[in-house]
Formats: C-alpha cells, structure tokens, sequence
C-alpha cells in the first residue's frame, strides 16, 4: 500500500465527462490498494471569467475579496469530482482549505503555504476515503480566504505530498511528460523516464510549460517524488514502460548512469525582451546604477552582456528582462537615465533564448564549446550567453528558434531513432 | 441612523455593471448615515448551472458535496460587490457562511438557519463598514457548508435583519412591489403599500413570486418590517409617494384602517393537477386510505372534494396535487389501489387556482358569495372550492384564468382609476 496524492488540471476538470474520466484514475489507484487525495484546479477558463469579473469590478481589487472569487473555481470541481467518486462506489469527500485548514500566509492572491494539518484527513484516509482537495486555495490571519497565485495547484499538490508524507505526488496533465525538448519543433524528442529537480527547474523556467516553476523548488527542498503524466492517454507508456515522467533528487538519477546523457534537454523562451543603453560611461559603479532601479521595481533581469569599452571611456549595456515587464522596465530607466547618464535606450523584442540543460554537464567539459560550434556551423548569430552548473543559454533572433533547436537536439544526441507519430 | 438589511436577487446582480447599480443603491443608504448589511443572490443562471453540474455527475448527488457545489455562486457575487463598493469609496468585506458563522441544521441542501454569531458583524458595522453576505448558505456539523434550499436568499436575508435586531429588510427585486393581481392579465392592478404577513403568504403560496414563501413566515414570527422594492427602476413610487411594498404585521395595517380594503389580491396558480379517484367505498376510513400512501410520499394535497355519494355506496374522491408531483401522487396511488379499492384514476392538468386574498374578510361575510356570483356571471365553472381565514380559492378550467382574474380585480373594486402604463 502506498500513500499518493494526485493533481489534475484545468483540462482534466472541464466538465462531467472529463470529471468521471478522472474519476476513473482516482479509483484506480484505490482499487490497487493504495490511499489516495486529489488535488484539483478550476474547470479550464472559469479562473480567467473570474479573475476578469474583479478587474472589471475594479483595477484595483482588494486582493483579499479577490481571493473569495477566484478560489471558487476549486470548490466546485472538489464537489463534483466527490459526488462522481461516490456515484462510482468510491468512499469521497471534498476537503476545502479553511476546512483542513491549510494555512498560509497573508500576502493574498500570491499566497505561501505555511502549515497544513492532516489530522482530519489522515483520519479520512484510514477510513478508506478519497480525499478531494481544491488546488490554489487556503486560509489567512483571521480565518480570510486566500490563493496562492496563479498555476498554484501544482504547489498545493506538491505542499500536500509533503505534509501527508506521501510515497508520490503525480501530476496529470494534458501532455504524457517531460520531453527532450518541445515535439511540435523536434518531432524525434523523446520522453524522458526521469529529470532531477534542478534540470526540471531549468526546463521549466526556459519554456517547457509542464510544471509550475515554484511546485518543483518545493519538491526539491521537500523531497516529494513528483511524476508528470497525462490524463488523457492514460496507456500511454515508453520504450522502458514506464508512464510519464518521474522528478527525483539527484542520488536516484546516479543509480541508472549508464543510462545517463550528457545533456536532458533543450529549451526555449520567447517571453524575453532585450534591452541597450547605448554610450553608458565605462567607470565602477554604472552598472550598479542600471540595475538598482530595476531591481527596486521587482524587474527580473536575466541576461547580460556588458561591451568591450570603446573610445572616450564609454561602452554599451545589453540585457534581458521579461517582455511582460519591458514597458515598466523602460519607465523606470527612463526616470534614471539622468544617473546612469546613457544615450539611448534601445529595445528588440524578436529574439529567444534557447538553453541546454543537464546534470551531466556537471562532469564534462566542452558542452558549451559544442552549442556555439553546432549554432554557428548553421550560421546562427549568438546576441548573448549565460551559463548555469547544469544549463548554457545562447540568445539568438526569434525567426531562428526551430532551426536551433532541431540542430542541438541532434548534436547532443537526443533525436529518438524513430520518429514519433 | 437606522439599522438596515438590503437583500438582491440574481438578475440584480447578473453581471458587473448590475453589481454598480447595487453598490450604488448601497452607498446611498451608506451616506444618509445607516448601518447596512447586503444580503446578495449568484448571478441569474449560474445556480441552475451549477445545480446542473451536480445532477449530471451523479442523479443521486451526496447534498453535502451539492452544497460545496452550488454556495459558490454567492460567494462570487459576494466577493466582487465588496470590491466593487471599495472601488466607490465604501469600506465592505464579504462574511462567508462559515466566517460569521451562520449555523444551519444538517439538512443539506434544504438547511434550516439555527443561529448566526453577530459578534464580528457588529463590531464591522460599528467600524463604519457593510457587511456583505452571500444569501442561501450557511454551515452545519462539522462545519460543513449547507444551503438552504432554492430561493433560500430572501430567508438569509430576513433571518439576518432578526439577528442584526434591523430596523427594515429591503429586498430589491425586478418587480417594484406586490400588486393587487398580475400587471401581465389586469393592465389595472394596483401596487399595495402595505400588506399583512398572512395576506404575503397567501399571495406568494398562489402565485405572486415576489418572496419565496419560507421568508414571509420567518419575518411573521420575527416580527421584521420587510419592504419589496425593484433594484432596477429606483424612482419609482406609488400615488402616496411610497417606493415599493411594506410588508408588516396585522396591528399596522389596522392603524390606516380607513384606507382598508376588503380584499387585498387575486393571485392565480397553475402549477397544480387534479386528480379523481372514481367508484371509491363510501365508507368512514376511505379518505384516511387515499391521503395516507401520499403523505408518506411528501405530496402536499391541497383542495379535497368528495363527491355526493352515488348508488352502491360507492363515491369520486377528487383533490390536486402540485403537478411537479402528479407522477409520484399516481405511482404511490396505483400501489395502494387494491387496499383503496377504487375504480378509476382520472388526471387533469389543464386547471387553475384563483384566489381572493384579504386580511378584511375577517369581519366581513358574503365574499365567497360574491366571488361565486362574479364567476357565474360569466359561466366560469367551479370545480372546487377551499376557504381559509383570509382567502378564498376556486379551482377552474386553465382557459378561464385571465378572464376570471379580471373579473374579480373588478368585482371587488381593486382596479385602478388609471390604466398603468
């Protein structure tokens, strides 16, 4: 017997039909003898109708009444997914946050996770009934309803697992698991059997959309054992029969190194913009000037690349921040420009950043030295490169994404032998 | 300063630009220096569609899950009128069920209020800040969500305005008031200013949907001055100046005695289905046999007429049913057939109730009189007959509805000296 906890997104959720589907897996893993919660996100579409009902109330919402909105979503796919369970002879009830409760932190609408009690449920599940716990959703100083910001569910999935002390935390999802990089580009990807956490990290944070960036640090620091599968496909298995992709500390990866690559995976973003202040003067402390008032309005800044200083003691400063933040990012250099004394702001958004990303790397020289050959054997301009212990990333023009991720996939090896359907 | 409930249905909160009407009705009351709690329905459509849900999981729903279900219709619109009323400067926060609490029996999906804590409410509304509340739910053992059944918001509402100890429970609708009959049949029907609570619960248990029936009980036995007013046309007010209808006890209808009517509204119902049993034993113990098989069934049975006995001591036994029963009504009949011993089960479903309403008929005879005149006048037959104390219902052919309706608002001088709009 196995104590698990399962996570099903929006897709899974939209609708009866696609509820009892999941239902089905549910009652599977009963009926396999194990102990089961559920965590559940919103019916696909109902978080953004809600989140657009605040805004259009105010621009301004009180985040707290935000919360009471949004977290419905959740409470009503936990009662259905509970009475499908039931109206199939599995024992079901829904758990909502202030009900555990779960408790979190005030920061609403972007709430963390502080402590989550399992008394009541651990007696439900001795009891032999599925626990269904709405995703995203807890409770705040003064019993006030909170939600822990978009995508959340995966952390509310990944934070239960940790609390029940479960054996594993499977997220499904609408994809079958985590690939050497993304199929609609390289149709020879192939599913990886098991990524560690950092390389999940990485290939979550540069574009492979399967998890959410902040589930996976909590898997990590918790050590919950997190597999990626689809609810969709559910035969869906690889050459080794194994289903989905497992998420493991780096110790387990060990233990199978000879099937180990050099490189997982290959990654690409395309929500980075890239920004140069032109003539900056080229003396200690500019830098500093540049990225201070970014950093005092909460801008990420990613890549950077600082120009060989030409004449007159000046030189040009290029970086990267999210697209979505580049107009904030404007203002703010705008109003310190007089400080920074730069001569203009230059801003391309037509570009991506494509990333190899691998444990292995670790081990080997050379990965970076391979990437800039493989790109400029294609005639791939390079505009900027940041490394990591397991991960170099290149910025190159957008038009040139697909052929850069084919030509890597292939020279570190990745492509399958044949090619998927 | 007055203490003050203000209850909105679903069609006045069917969508943002509703909600800013409320919240604007809201902060007048706010600025003329009363304490308002806002009892609020979901939005019009989403508690069917959520109801729908449930049926379609599973037609044997657990209500305990319905409940977790469907209640998250009015914590949406709890939530975005306290957003809204802060975006106009109003300080509010939503109360949900369990945060008050407002405690509820374990009769899921149909709960009964039992207690709700105003400690934290009156400390808000001494704050300066409104309370807004989501209608229909509460919380039962095990602090588990309840509801309280369909149209459960106008009893939220009042039962709110009895805790608060309010001074008036204004429930905005689309209609501007109770009316002497049906605006759509008699163009003439006259909006009442006052109605008793007895006259209120004959009029909406025989048609008139203004309040939901349960709602008008609590208010009599708590004695809460309760006024019916449309959310939609707010100027709208009556020859004496009055905006929509005060409902209030019998005292202070008695104190304006002179402006009394004898009857107050014709109300007409055509939710109801005859049935008649034929060829019955006309024997003591018959009847009990007939109604007991249906009172184990939860069937209401309104009017009863036995028919004069005929030759063989045998007799027709007729009586109506609601028609969202008849089914259930003959199902339980056919099985009782053989101990009842009738002949014949005969349904009619083209019926109609009319009823004359009035607390004056108390002390005035010859009103069933009139009313029987006024009918056969115009050859509208009478099936059956039922009196209370204040009303008087014939049931007829469906076809004569409107003309009998009219003929009574006439017959007892209820239409007005000028044609409404």
């Amino acid at each position: 017997m196995a104590r698990i906890v399962m996570k099903f997104g929006g897709t899974s959720m939209a609708g009866i039909e696609r509820i009892r589907t999941v239902a089905g897996l549910v009652k599977s893993e009963v009926e396999a003898g194990n102990e089961v919660a559920v965590v559940v996100s919103a019916m696909a579409g109902e978080t953004d109708r809600l989140v657009n009902f605040c805004r259009e109330a105010s621009a301004l919402y009180d985040p707290r009444e935000y919360d009471v909105v949004v977290s419905s979503g959740e409470q009503i796919t936990s009662g259905l997914l509970a009475i499908t369970l039931q109206s199939m002879g599995v024992p079901a009830r829904s758990w909502l946050g202030w009900q555990l409760p779960i408790k979190t932190s005030d920061a609403h609408a972007s709430a963390r996770i502080e402590d989550i009690d399992t008394t009541a449920l651990n007696a439900a599940l001795a009891d032999g009934e599925v626990a269904v716990i709405p995703g995203f959703q807890g409770v705040g100083t003064g019993e006030r309803v909170s939600t822990l910001g978009r995508g959340g569910s995966d952390t509310s999935a990944v934070a239960m697992a940790a609390a029940m002390k479960a054996d594993r935390c499977d997220i499904y999802t609408d994809v079958d698991g985590v690939y050497t990089t993304d199929p609609r580009i390289v149709p020879r990807a192939r599913k990886l059997s098991k990524v560690t956490y950092e390389e999940m990290l990485e290939l979550a944070s540069v574009g492979a959309k399967v998890l959410q960036t902040r589930s996976v640090g909590l898997a990590m620091k918790e050590k919950v054992r997190v597999r990626v599968l689809s609810s969709f496909d559910t035969d869906m298995r690889d050459e080794s029969g194994h289903r989905g992709t497992l998420i493991v500390g780096d110790e387990e990866i060990e233990e199978s190194a000879m099937e180990r690559q050099l490189i997982t995976g290959i990654a690409y973003d395309k929500n980075e913009a890239q920004i140069t202040l032109t003539r900056v003067p080229d003396k200690p402390g500019t830098v500093a000037g540049i990225f201070r008032p970014l950093a005092e309005a909460s801008i990420n800044v990613d890549m950077i690349v600082q120009n060989v200083a030409k004449d007159k003691g000046e030189t040009d400063v290029t970086f990267t921040v999210p697209k979505a933040e580049l107009a904030r990012a404007q203002d703010a250099l705008e109003q310190a420009r007089e400080a920074i004394g730069y001569h203009r702001l230059l801003t391309k958004t037509d570009i991506c950043k494509v990333s190899v990303v691998g444990v292995g790397m670790r081990s080997h020289a050379g990965v970076a030295a391979a990437m800039f050959d493989a790109l400029a054997e294609r005639k791939i301009n390079i505009l900027a490169i940041t490394t990591s212990e397991i991960k170099v990333s290149v910025l190159i023009e957008e038009d040139y994404t697909e052929l850069a991720v084919r030509v890597l996939h292939t020279a570190y090896g990745l492509d399958a032998e044949d090619a998927a359907a």
